[in-house]
């Protein structure tokens, strides 16, 4: 396997003189200095980001990439793989969770169809048609991609940050929707962290206890199928992850060579981006998490990204849903930065010597 | 003291019919049940306060009482009593972080000063003057009010609900400006709770480890002259509270009567809340919860409630600024709510039997 010559491209590095500038003015402005909390932060570090003293989020660029899991075959997941195709249908229809989003955001989104066992009954629906496969191969018993696969796959994430950067968007969000993409981005994130899947396995879309305890099987079986390739992030991906996993990772990386700030959803994306940092670990400073997953295993996949997301809602829905209610609380964190007045404008007092 | 009358008004039951068409609702919309968890949940309880299928979050009333504390000569907070009133002329002017809160999310702000120590350098700045007095009395060595001005405080909150409902709203943010009122809700947290002060005081607006030990050494104080009174919840307002601690609780209690649903901030509104659910405990099921302050008496009083707040972002500002960034949170569950198609709308599979 030859992975992109492109991933290998630099990081660029946040201007600390606009996160300086940043710092500074707010502890100009009329609050007592830290008492607006993470909503300080965020305007510091998207100073920095974006390069100037009084940052924006109207611009959002959303990419949500479908696709479809051999390892359904298996019997991990609650609904029939079919429905990754009815999603994408709905998707562009605007009748799923991430299409009412964008829209009450203001946001623009793009369906990336990579590849599922029904392209033919959604031909046409997509915004951007691939067809890497009809999925991936069912990796409990082999590799889930060929290398040429995983290629195309990155290449399909590097594409929608450049898309983003095209459209001069100021966040990238990423979203993935794929029938058994849990089972997936378990078995990434066990073989990443070193961890049991017992740790790690959760419902999922919706799968009862009996049917968690049969998916760790099927992971474990896979991780002992696999164990002698996984030291490296690449064939982690490809002997265990989906089309849209690899893409989101693809996409991550290229989002951090680009400079354009990422707002990572939930377990799925989540672990993409674990999977983006062991390849690149600079990429990681241009990433926001948006929320904590009520699937399981986020928690140690966020804690070895050392990740604080900003919501803890009990979602689990993926398609970028919980990246893009976050969404307001940045604009917000702009909106303070940049309207609220300082000491000196208001005539207030200072604290006390 | 002879409360006001309107406390002993009934509070108006949710619609159970609304919320139980709005949880089958989310039930037939394309993603897995539960997938959107407390954004389903608010949903279904917007539901039921609005008595329709479909809520809505557009017209959102937030009214900010301003009010000073006698206890400052105590020397219990890091900015001067000046401040109140210099904050005053900043929220109308449009400087301060509700004013640019509110700005953004579109709703309206009124700003009411209950009564500070510099009333004439702000006269005609708040949208309304009440000057129930210059401050309240230093309740360390006294009653913070007389029954007058509590009865007072508690008709501007009042009267606040009723301008939310005159004007439509469909949510009533309330929050507070005071320097001192961190000590204030605090000693009436620990009256409320029976918790000694060192559990619940913290450092305000900016105190030292030896201004927060200070701080709690003088609300000991107070709870010891006062003891014997704190057993009824309007005497503990009274003794203790400030102006716009007990017009936030008038307000909370109104809301409940009328049948608007209230957002409640952070530390002091949620303190103001507690105090109204003890004078009349059916009222919580009309209000929802913001964030969970910085301040550490938060987690008590949230826990006394029984509530979960929906961000956690380290703030402790107050004037409502938490309340207003979990706004749009409540906006876009009800986008997701009527928005979204349904399975067979959208033709996609259900769960598997």
């Amino acid at each position: 396997m030859t992975p992109p010559r492109w991933l290998e491209q630099p990081i660029r590095r946040p201007d600390a003189a606009s996160s300086a500038a940043a710092r500074a003015r707010q502890q100009s402005l009329t609050k007592p200095p830290g008492s607006l909390g993470e909503l300080e932060s965020l305007a510091v570090q998207l100073a920095g980001w974006q390069g100037r003293l009084l940052p924006r989020v109207d611009r959002v660029h959303m990419s949500v990439f479908a696709a479809d899991h051999g390892v359904t075959v298996e019997g991990i997941s609650a609904f029939p793989a079919a429905v990754t195709a009815e999603m994408i249908r709905n998707f562009t229809r605007g009748g799923a969770a991430i299409s009412v989003l964008a829209r009450a955001l203001g946001a623009s989104l793009e369906v990336i169809n990579l590849g599922t066992v029904n392209d033919a009954a959604v031909a046409g629906c997509a915004d951007r048609e691939l067809h890497l496969g009809a999925g991936t191969a069912n990796f409990a018993t082999g590799p889930a991609m060929t290398g040429e696969q995983l290629s195309a796959a990155l290449d399909a994430g590097r594409e929608s940050a450049e898309r983003a950067q095209d459209g001069a968007a100021e966040l990238y969000v990423g979203g993935e929707m794929g029938i058994g993409n849990t089972t997936a981005a378990s078995a990434i994130a066990c073989a990443l962290l070193g961890a049991p899947a017992t740790d790690l396995v959760g419902p999922g879309t919706g799968l009862s206890v009996a049917g968690v305890a049969h998916k760790a099987q099927v992971i474990e079986r896979a991780l002992a199928l696999h164990r002698a390739q996984l030291g490296d992030p690449r064939e982690v991906l490809r002997r265990l992850g989906g089309f849209e996993i690899a893409a989101l990772a693809g996409a991550y990386l290229r989002c951090a060579q680009l400079g354009v700030p990422a707002l990572v959803d939930g377990f799925i994306a989540s672990t993409a981006a674990l999977a983006a940092s062991r390849i690149e670990p600079q990429a990681r400073e241009w990433w926001l998490f948006a929320h904590r997953s009520r699937e399981p295993g986020h928690g140690a996949v966020l804690a070895a990204l050392e990740a604080r997301p900003l919501l803890d809602l009990g979602l689990r829905l993926g398609e970028g849903s919980g990246a893009a209610c976050a969404v307001p609380l940045l604009r917000l964190a702009c909106e303070l930065h940049a309207g609220m007045a300082t000491f000196a404008q208001a005539g207030v007092s200072g604290a006390l010597a």
